[in-house]
């Protein structure tokens, strides 16, 4: 079997999470320069602005680089109530701001799927084709292959990871609990997978062929090496590069979540409709004690948009989202090299260096 | 700085924990005979069961062990008007078994705190203490130190480890979020600490003086090696084994560990009023459902107990508490002595073996 590096065609199995808002194709490029491998976030964005940003990244590098998409269908329903209920509290929120709510009909709510930029990807050929939220259809899969594109699922159980596995992934990202942003999974059995990496990794490395790449709380070298003890073939690093010169957090954002301690966190549905880990703040507080029915992904999200903007450009952590992981304090200023550089030479440095 | 084998005077860094219903003075005795650290729970025993258990324990072992006491105070007040609703549920869920309920007055609920234990574990010089739910008095500290005996704290936080470190610890578990049974902390900031593992142990590793034991999820040679690369200065095991002959587990018990995935189990304050992961089974979730507020321990573990001891002997899963952690699965039948073994022979036989 090939290991992570030769599959990837990288120098080191490091890899940068696909963060929306935070990662740019100057990050992205940063990162494959290094010889890692970055990740450009294009989950849900107009065919236009996928094409835009491929192009942006490969103007600044000639190393491979992955792309991430979203494989969910939007919910199948959902309730006019809860949405109405949800525009009321949404309006008085936006009063107190003296920002103008804009109510507007459901039909008109436009949801890009990753049907829609696949053949994108295909006519740019972008090296590697990374999914969050499901598994890519059969022919999908078949078609970035025979382009010789490089297919990575992610998995939050071991039953996901044996799904996607099977479903012919190059390599898959094992998502553990300590993670920020969105939960990657697609499976609900019972409840929300809530798995430990420490955990999650060997079960899945035991059931998958492929290799796993871990993700979550990773920082430095200790954490790195633990992962690869765990059976893991790379370690995703995403917290770690949001106060980055390269990332597009907001000032305040990097600001909370360098202040954030290992329990400054909380899964939260409240910004998006989706399960995500963020920096807890008074919207995510006071939506879960209001009662409300808090519509799904991609309602809510378009929902909260107009106040997360407003958040984001009057420095108002209170109404933005900060998505973060449990050892999002452990981040960093300065170049995306320069953060990507110190966790080589931590490792390179350190008693019995992985590579 | 003494390594956490002089501390303790054991050969292996390996640490089984202390289980109520689970470790018995054979199991302890087997850990603490292939020169692990055994634990003993008597966590709100009776001093006679504590003077008992001690004893039984030094008739099977010649090299040390620990016991490990609750140390915090009952809930200040409790709701009578909630105490009576859960005993109303509680006597509908017997009468469909034909077992009778039994209410009894609030002043009757005996619990036994540390303070109860103290004097028994200072005549009989036990070599070492651990504390689960909180911090010992400075006295109680300082008595047990000054007779030659260890003293561990249990933190499930940063800012819990810290205490525990001002506090005079010897060495400090780090219970991550993948560990069965009881959380073990004693701080719930803005709501209960669920950190990763692999996000806790390097960053309380950071922020104490003393040796970090690792718990939760542990369960072959890779995990006990992560957790050593991520800083921890022992491995601590529990639901590895549960199986085991020597465990008081009853069968039905054991069966749903060995057959549970890395999504079965979730956190619930059903059966004791204390958050702790299990298997998830009915009486988990009808209760959370029911929309009935769970009295604090250590009233709601009273209200439950006959329910559980029938369960217990009637072998019927849906109404005992299966205290899991996420790696569960991977424990397996065997002698204590076989299990431990068997870890050992793991790590000596691997690459860079550890000790």
């Amino acid at each position: 079997m090939k290991n992570l590096k030769q599959i990837l065609d990288i120098s080191y199995p490091i890899i940068q999470a696909p963060m929306l808002g935070v990662s740019t194709p100057a990050m992205v490029a940063a990162v494959a320069n290094a010889g890692g491998l970055g990740c450009l976030p294009l989950g849900g964005l107009s065919p236009e602005k996928t094409l835009d940003l491929i192009r942006e990244t490969k103007s600044k590098t000639h190393r491979p680089f992955a792309v991430n998409l979203f494989a969910h269908s939007l919910a199948a329903k959902v309730s006019v109530d809860d949405i109405e209920k949800m525009e009321n509290y949404l309006e008085t929120l936006h009063k107190g701001y003296n920002l103008p709510f804009e109510r507007k009909p459901i039909s008109s709510y436009r949801f890009y799927n990753h049907l829609d930029q696949i053949g994108i990807l295909l006519d740019e050929q972008v090296p590697v084709v990374s999914f969050t939220f499901g598994v890519p259809d059969a022919d999908v899969t078949l078609k970035l292959k025979q382009k010789g594109i490089k297919v990575i699922g992610t998995a939050t159980s071991i039953k996901e990871a044996t799904i996607l596995d099977k479903a012919g992934m190059d390599a898959i990202v094992a998502q553990g609990i300590e993670a920020g942003g969105h939960r990657g999974g697609f499976l609900e059995d019972e409840s929300l997978p809530q798995v430990g990496l420490l955990s999650l990794v060997p079960q899945i490395v035991d059931a998958v062929k492929v290799p796993v790449i871990a993700a979550g709380g990773i920082f430095d070298q200790r954490t790195i090496k633990a992962v690869f003890a765990l059976g893991a073939a790379g370690a995703q690093l995403g917290s770690y590069f949001i106060a980055a010169e390269e990332s597009a957090a907001s000032e305040v954002y990097k600001e909370s979540i360098l202040n954030s301690t290992d329990i400054s966190t909380e899964l939260t549905r409240a910004f998006t409709g989706k399960w995500a880990r963020g920096v807890r703040n008074s919207f995510m507080k006071e939506l879960k004690n209001s009662g409300l029915t808090i519509p799904y992904y991609t309602y809510q999200n378009s929902l909260t948009s107009a106040l997360r903007d407003f958040g984001k450009s009057a420095g108002i952590a209170d109404i933005i989202s900060l998505w973060a992981g449990q050892s999002a304090s452990r981040s960093k200023r300065g170049s995306t090299e320069a953060l990507f550089g110190e966790l080589i030479n931590q490792i390179k440095s350190g008693p019995n260096p992985l590579f």
